[in-house]
Parts: C-alpha cells; structure tokens; sequence
C-alpha cells in the first residue's frame, strides 16, 4: 500500500509518496515546496494541493493512500496534534495535525518527531532492522534522539518527547537554543565543529563538512578539531550505552557519512570507555534525506496495522 | 507468601523475611552479618545458615517460602547468574546466583542489581506505586539508578543494566571509581558534598549529613556547598527528564531524606530547566534501609509471577 511521508523542515518541506508493501520501501513521486515563514492554516493547504500532485502523478487518488504521515523538527503535544514548538519554523502551539485533517477528512495523518520518524525509518527498513533495543542519534545543527525501546520508538514516559540532545554535557557549558547552558547537542552536533572550525581557522570553515575535507587533507587544526570533536562523541555514545545498552547505535545527519575517519576511532573509543567495556556497534544510518519521509510514512501505517488490531 | 530478600552490601549483609500476602509489605524477622572479603562459596554458606533462622524465628521452613531474591551492589552479567563487578565487595566474576543455588536447590532465587531493588520496592509499594515510567536515583557514596518503563524495571536493551550515574557529565572532570572521569555520580553523589566539605571546611565536614546540618544551622560555607550541589542535581533530574520525561522521580539513599531544604529549591529549578519546561514530581523515596530486601523479595515473586503466567 501507499503512503504519504512529509518532511517538514525549517527552509523546505519535502513530501513523498512510499510504497511500503515490499521489503524495501520505494519512493513512487515526489514534490517540495519552500518554506517561508506562514501560518499553520496555508502550510496546510500547501500541504494539500501538493499531496493531491503526489497521487495524480502516481495515477491515483486520495483516497487510494493508506494514511499521511508528518515529520516535524520540533516537538509536540501529549495528544499529538500540537506542534508546540519548532524554532526554526517560529511555530509554537500550532495545531497542524487537526488542521490537516480538517482539509483531507477520512484519512488517517500521524505527527511524529522528526528525529523519531528517522529512527523508525531505520529501524522498520534500515540500519536498525532486526533490534530490539537501538539508537539513532541525528548530528547536524543540533543533534537529535530516536529511542528504540522493545521495538518501538520511545517517546517519553509521558509521551512529550525523548530529547538525548539536551542531556547536560557541560554545566556552565556552551549556550544551546533551548535556554539552558552545556547540552550535550552544544558539543556534539556539527554546530560544534563549524563554530570551532570559525574560530580557529577563519569563516571558510564555518562548515562541519569544510573542516572534515581540511582534517582528511592533512590540516593540523582541522585534525585537532576533528579529534577533539570525535573524543566527546565518544563519551556522549558511552555514556548512552550504560543507560541504554542498545544493540546498535546509528548516527544520522550529513556528518554521518564520514567513514572510516569518524567510525574508526569512535568505536574504538566507545569500546574502551563505556561502562560494561565491551564493544558496542556503531553505524552511519541508512537513509539519509530521505528518512523523514520515509519513517514518517512508516508511522501512518503502524498505526493503522495498531487500530486494525485492536478491532 | 513470604520471601526472603536479602541487601548485599561492602560491609554488611542484610536479610529480611518479607510478607508480600497484604496491601504492604510486612517484615516478619531479620537478621544480619558483617561482610568482610570472603570467597563467594563461603558467602553463599552463611546466606544459607541466616536464611534458615530467619525461617526458624518465623516457625515455618524454607520449602514454604517463595523464593530469595538477592540485591547486589554492583554489575550482573546478561544471564543473571554472575556478579560481574562489587567494586566495594572486592567480587568481580564471581557466580553468586548459581553457587546460591546449588547450595539451596528447588528454590527460586533471582539476582538483580542494588539500584533496580530499590525502585522495584517503591513500584510495588512506595514512592513510585501506580506509575508506568518513573526513576529512583539513590544518592549515596555513588549514584544508583532504577528506570521504570512501561511498568517494568529496565535493565538495558542488553540486559546488562542501566546506569545512569555514568553518563557524562563533565567531560575531563571528577575521576570515577568506573576509570572515566565527570561521570554524572561523581557531581551528584553524596560523596561530592563530603569531598567539598572536607577541602572548604575541614576534615570534620568530611560527611554530606554534616555539611547538611551545618547549612541549615545558617553556616555560609555549608549552603555555598548545599546550593552548588542542589544546581548540579537539578541540571542532572532537568536533563533526564528531556530524556525520559518520567511521572514522578524519586530520590533514595541516605540525604534523600534532607526534606523541604532539597526538595523546594529541585521541584522549582528542574521546572525552570527541563526542556519541555513543565513541573515534575521529585519525591523522597518510601524505603531507605529497606529498600534492598524488599526490592529483592518482590522480584521473586514477580518473576514467579510471570513464569506462572507462561504456564
């Protein structure tokens, strides 16, 4: 069956429509759109002429999808309708799932985290298939968390939210731009090494990507800022490790393609100074810009499979 | 029914006949012995020889109890039969359960970790009775953990445990028993308050309680040192609170019991500090000293419970 996967980001919104009926899920159309600041209610309407494109492309309708799945980069309410704030959309306290479904009524649509649509991605068709128990972690301006607990994704005791991300890393630490001081994302994110990147080897390098490339070349304080960067993300994984002791960690995000310069050390390291001293597997994720659409779309049908279920 | 749970600790073993038949649990008899190091066989002799007199006292017999469970203050190993690392006990390695029940045959006897008993005791009958995700941290000379998820005390995706009091917390900081160094234990720990009152105030506030005592007598070091360590315990809960987002979180161990001076300002700081900036519910665990045995014996009938179940 076909669903519908939105990512809804801070500059784009990316939709797609997935076929999930096979082994791997495939990708039938997609559309985009940009993003600038607007109300919730032109988002989706934005949101609605586009799907519909979606389907005519795919010659279908509608009402043939089996749901609509959003991936949103901020986080939402206990219900799942509110997108309480996503920062870089300047959206708090939109309802954008009830607004949704006011526009496409009898259609299932699903809100979930961006961060945990990606670890379900992984999780349901990518590099986390087959766990029980995992870890996405997504490092890019921040750095965010999907939780896989007993085979599903973890949202928080009381369904706010599973934000890895701001666990104290350094009081007094480096401001983050969720108010507090020294999150862990203030450290590890690629944030980290664009800003040390910046200001030890001038604003051509105010780019996690640009000091990676500089490092790979031989560049001292590229090296050095690679180093140091790939040590802490070495604590921050062990220490998840001995709370969580997950069968496998995935690391998302642009940076995660770095390879044998970052995997290498950093599981080594993990190894080495994580509480039980045992190894643990660290891997780049599998789906990359395409996980929000995907795991977002994974979500719809989960849910619906869920309420089949219960009837 | 009854139980026998026992506290295994570095200097003293504790034993408690517990009656888990009523609403609460009921202690029928107790006993103890001092543990100086002693092989694991030997140990196991002595549990033995206690466990009957216990029975004894009671005027029943150990075929008509339900099982032993045994606390343990350290790391279990996957299968739940080997104490992996007592550091305070000298035991690394040493198959505790198994030479248990070799000595006691057709008795169940389960082995879980310290900090689980105790947040399995306040679960089933304390702090944290009613709740599905909840968190006991126990302050004492480390910082132990008990994660509540989905009703059940979790204990890694692996099954090697979770221990939270080694998550990261000041990277290059504190040196820890587990060879890391910053570990949140050792900022958040009751030995931090001791280690600062020994350099600030002399040898003689060498002791969290001291230092306690001395702040709410008004002495201007001691609330310097009491403030200090409420701000790093509220950044520590505030974090885990963005990461587990918990009904309630208890806090065990002896200074848990320091009252209103530790709990107003941590209800109002990690308010202030979480993520989703919401009140969460810091409490004083329901059972100090008991804690251990009573955990213990519940998780023998929990897990005769379930295998009741299976059939």
């Amino acid at each position: 069956m076909n669903y519908i996967g939105i990512d809804i980001g801070g500059t784009n919104i990316k939709l797609a429509l997935v076929d999930l009926g096979g082994e791997e899920p495939a990708i039938v159309s997609r559309s985009s759109f940009k993003f600038a600041h607007m109300p919730g209610d032109e988002l989706c309407a934005r949101i609605k002429e586009h799907s519909e494109k979606l389907c005519e492309e795919a010659g279908t309708d509608m009402s043939a999808i089996g749901g609509i799945g959003l991936s949103v980069p901020g986080s939402i309410d206990q219900t799942g309708e509110i997108l309480l704030h996503a920062y870089n959309m300047g959206y708090h306290g939109v309802a954008l799932r009830r607004q949704l479904a006011k526009l496409i009524p009898d259609t299932e649509i699903e809100m979930l985290n961006d961060a945990n649509a990606a670890a379900l991605a992984e999780l349901c068709a990518g590099s986390l298939k087959g766990c029980r128990n995992a870890l996405l972690l997504t490092i890019g301006t921040g750095v965010g968390s999907g939780l896989i607990l007993d085979g599903r994704v973890f949202n928080g005791g009381q369904n706010r939210g599973c934000e890895l991300g701001h666990l104290p890393y350094r009081n007094g630490g480096e401001p983050c731009t969720c108010g507090q001081t020294g999150c862990l994302e203030t450290y590890v994110s690629a944030t980290r090494i664009a800003r040390q990147g910046r200001e030890l080897m001038g604003e051509k390098y105010a780019d996690a990507k640009a000091v990676l490339d500089a490092s790979v070349e031989g560049n001292d304080t590229a090296r050095c800022i690679i180093a140091a960067y790939i040590d802490d993300l070495a604590n921050v994984i062990a220490g998840l490790c001995c709370a969580f002791d997950p069968e496998r960690i995935a690391l998302g995000g642009g940076f995660s393609a770095a390879g044998d310069v970052l995997y290498g050390p950093l599981n080594r390291l993990v190894a080495e100074r994580n509480f039980y001293r045992v190894p643990y597997d660290i891997v780049p994720a599998k789906f990359l810009n395409d996980a929000g659409v995907i795991g977002a779309a994974y979500q719809v049908k989960l849910t619906r499979q869920e309420n089949d279920t219960k009837i």
